[in-house]
């Protein structure tokens, strides 16, 4: 496993669905920085399971408990870690699962990789479960952000046919985000939540499960940030994102439309704004160019599939006795991550952007 | 900057459009690889530009001089180094860049990232030109993955409107790749390449550019390959593919069309085939399970922007004077750089592909 | 802070000496790694303080609570994670550290880099306590190397002026390093251990410490193990070592005597031995020439400070009224670290072999 | 291989002996800082072969190419790159060192390392002529931490039976360290400086060679600096000193002598100066406490061993016939390179002073 991230900050993340507890260290934050616990736990809510309908009906409280690195609820500079218990694992066999590895997940994958040794339960350290860990890792950076003045919010872009309003690339706000960056199922339009729901709750009656796209926005970034060519804003943002289990694609700005774009439309023209800021008119760039902030709106958009375990018979095969095999997943299944996976993807920009902000060094 | 990559093996990437020369160092291959030169020269002229109407005519030979890490066309061990002169570099003024930033480009935010020091000429670090390095170091790698039976190939599966049968994710074969790995301009569809070059051509009339995406392919690959969570095969590969300039989106598998499948239909069924080997009847994963290879064709798609120098009025600012100005980019431009991409990123998946198979130990 | 380490296996260390508990992660191990945890209790207790008069008498368990990484004994592949909880923590009013930085000590570095914020209680991060994490990751990895032939130990070679025989740099065995790294207190020569706790005893009875060096050596590492330049084993080594707090030196095989060494008496002639290996007569090398270990056992010393918390006045200074200022330390200190860093010698040395081996491929 | 290092610049170093060329890429730079290449050719003349008897009589130019990273004297913050061509390099047979490895280098071990493919011509990768690199590397990041106010010094503190006068490890200054800095065979105490070169002679005419130990002076660091536990002050140098052939010890301020040492003797009392800084009155701590400097002095040595090529009759063994042999090394060959590995030390200093406070970030 490699589950240690980072250049400037190193985060390690351990744990399983059902080990002892899941976990976080946060390495090289900076000191002296006040943070509000509270508004940690509100980013883990938004994640936590049990909520409604589209959701797993596992609850578990994902209360962080602090190890080191705050004191009197100010950061001393120290490695910050923090455990969230695993309070409801459901002592079951889940030794079928080395027989029967399920299509779409990481069974098979990981008993090839660590050669039969990896832990089954729940999924183990593949589980979506892990990503609490990155909720509370982005909550204390954005955190720290958010005093620089950078805002990061995202909402549900698509599940299915139901689309959301996209963000406007060139004037979305701190307010917009502000609002949608504690809430859950966050969206722009009142409309598209319940077109979303419809969507899910449709796939959930017929025992299947729906897949999305996430669209993130960082307002805020100071212009001049990134290391290209391997260090860059998109490169950076992207290695992180894709840990995050279900991704499937990242992009930026216009992303894969501009495989169809000539260059006048593409190319964000320059001017300065009235407060004597070289601004773009268009944001195309999402904010980036050649891997470093423009001082635009960062904007990127996640491909989240549609979780793999489903209530339908499926064909697997038998590893134990070499043949093919039918499957039928019993238990308690999100039949779609994406509203669970919003304040994931603000987590992990957050992380990605405060590595970025850390190693920025001005001569 | 950044222009370092890699855990297992590490790249270093230098040089500017105008330098003495653009190199790179390739650290910690394995010893005893013989290389044959003219395959990587193969590569290294695909990627030259000059061939036709739709590259820049700037032509370079594109020879790379080998410094080290190389005895009697073996690997030595040591880390592999090589030059490629810069011969054709005309030497008009390019002090006016730093004045007016071109839209698209990374002038500005050079500027703004290295406080006015940045080389400017000819885009510098951040030229195009940097990526024959990349094919340089990947060309490497790719006789080295094809010992051990992977084969990468990619093509032009759109520009503009212009589309190319996709890969079959499931069947595509080395043949398959082998026959687009060499090539100049490759499509699958002999129809493509000429609407594709219809589209070019007309964005090339109209002094524009146009955009495109590139299709990869990697099989043979073996299941079990990628250190999760943050060093799976999607965070690598991403990880150096955003490297390439003009890179904007990056999917796997299904990619973004994941955001309105259902579980039942993007799972990927297991069976035994006549090998004996565990396979997927479809190949919606991309060859990827949680971030660990499955044995099937790693496959994947980039977005390639179109060129942002082009031949029409632009605005921009003025930065000495503080001020909106007009721009007119005059010079030798790619009105598309896909097909000259092509083999970047190959040459990006064979470098990320040899990292993550020289990480694999076995007990 | 910067408590991350490792190439092929990531250990980050997390915690302070008053902290809700100390703790470690231990990323990418091999999996199906059978793991005796009454082995690990063993090395745990040669650390743990309160032992008898050469030691502090604060007295703690240091059990470690395994979270994640082993599921029936065996590691699993995913990351190990570990926390032992600080249960002896006096509850006594740290604040005048802050005012009063003690000589030695990093109370005034640490105000200096962390802006104030650092955690002083009981030296927070900084503290030898943290080397319990040490000690519980290199147990982990010393029982992996064992099973493939490695053995580490390690003893007092000197505490102020009192010596232990040193190794046999060639003939050092197995068997030898076994009598020893299991022991509190490990020396080769009885007399040694009397002669060195007289040192320790007239040290305290004068409220006093004393200093020392410890040696270790590592059998059974094959030849061919090293990535030079930077990556060789002693670089890989010392950049462990000096995490250790109080070590102020490192030195391999004849170490700082080379400066008075002509080359044919440092020069370690080769010869194939009875078996048809190839070995050296001497071993001034310490195992390691050009960074990659010879095949003969891997040696080094380290030297470890005096505890700089002595029961003497002292001079300091008073950081918020700006004067010179006397400094008295109460409390419960260990007059002589060495025999407690024994087993923490021991265990960065497994955890840096570890690594070592874990990047070693071969083709 | 892995010749890259740094966390916070990249350096990678490339290239053998007998190479096209050897050379280095330094990466991420700060841009905007003027460099004066004579000062750069000042410290390479200190290293180059060839002066007098105490060194080998091949003769090299040493002269950098310079092919990037570097426009108008100034750096652009893009890599900079540079290579030094091989330019005397004589095409002798070096075909027996792979049958008959020489006691004291890294033949063997590379041998087996590298599965016999490693380039043994002058000693391949491993040849101390990539100390060029080094020397080169820290000449650019002496002079960019010159201007923030460090000077970097060195001399010759012992060669076999001769000792110089040891740094006042309290008072050195920059004055002292910059009469140091561009000399050939740095020594403080012009008798030593005999006395040294007697010892060499005698070992040269007696076909032999001799070790010494060198030491290292940083003045100018702010105090707060550093990154415990593993990014520490020590943890940084010692893993890049490492790096420099033949270097078999480091140690910082008392170094091994703390193993005789009382705490009431090897603490550093603080003290307010008349400037109003704090300082120490001694200087034990080498100027690191916990790992972070502490403003005083950072000072270390290193032990140089032997040349292991001497005149003299040695044992080895036939790696083809299998049996041993004797070997008798015929050429060019230094009596002591203590005198040109004084700028390597300095220069592997530079290099990670540059990188420690590259990494500092101020909230």
């Amino acid at each position: 496993m490699s589950s240690t991230w980072g250049e400037n900050i190193k985060l390690s993340v351990f744990g399983g669905s059902h080990t002892g507890a899941i976990g976080v260290v946060l390495d090289n934050l900076p000191p002296n920085q006040k943070i509000d616990l509270d508004a940690v736990r509100v980013q883990m809510a938004r994640r936590a399971p049990g909520k409604d309908k589209t959701a797993t009906t596992r609850a578990e409280a994902d209360e962080p408990q602090i190890l080191s690195g705050l004191l009197d609820g100010v950061t001393t500079g120290a490695p910050l870690a923090a455990i969230i218990a695993n309070t409801n694992t459901r002592s079951k066999d889940y030794s079928d699962l080395k027989v029967h590895p399920r299509p779409g997940h990481a069974d098979y994958t990981a008993a090839v990789r660590y050669d039969g040794a990896n832990d089954i339960r729940g999924g183990g350290h593949f589980s979506g479960r892990l990503t609490a860990c990155l909720v509370f890792a982005g909550a204390i950076c954005r955190q720290i952000l958010e005093k620089r003045g950078v805002t990061i919010g995202a909402h549900a872009l698509r599940v299915g046919a139901a689309w959301d309003t996209p963000f406007d690339p060139v004037n979305v706000s701190a307010a917009e985000l502000n609002a949608l960056n504690t809430r859950f199922f966050a969206v722009q339009d009142a409309d598209a939540e319940q077109k979303m729901r419809d969507e899910i709750e449709c796939a959930r009656l017929q025992a299947d499960s729906i897949g999305g796209v996430i669209e993130c926005a960082a307002v805020g970034m100071p212009a001049g940030i990134g290391n290209p060519m391997f260090g860059g804003v998109e490169n950076v943002l992207a290695s992180i994102l894709y840990g995050i289990p279900a991704v499937k694609g990242v992009e930026f700005g216009a992303g894969f439309a501009v495989g169809e774009m000539r260059g006048s439309e593409n190319n964000d023209p320059f001017y300065y704004d009235e407060t004597g800021a070289v601004k773009t008119r268009t944001n195309n760039a999402g904010g980036i160019l050649g891997g470093i902030t423009t001082g635009m709106p960062v904007l990127f958009r996640i491909a989240v599939k549609p979780t793999p375990s489903i209530g339908q018979p499926q064909q697997t095969v038998d590893l134990t006795a070499h043949r093919d095999a039918p499957l039928m997943i019993v238990g308690r299944h999100d039949p779609c991550i994406v509203p669970r996976a919003i304040p994931v993807a603000e987590a992990a920009a957050a992380i990605a952007l405060m590595d970025l902000l850390r190693g920025a060094w001005r001569d």
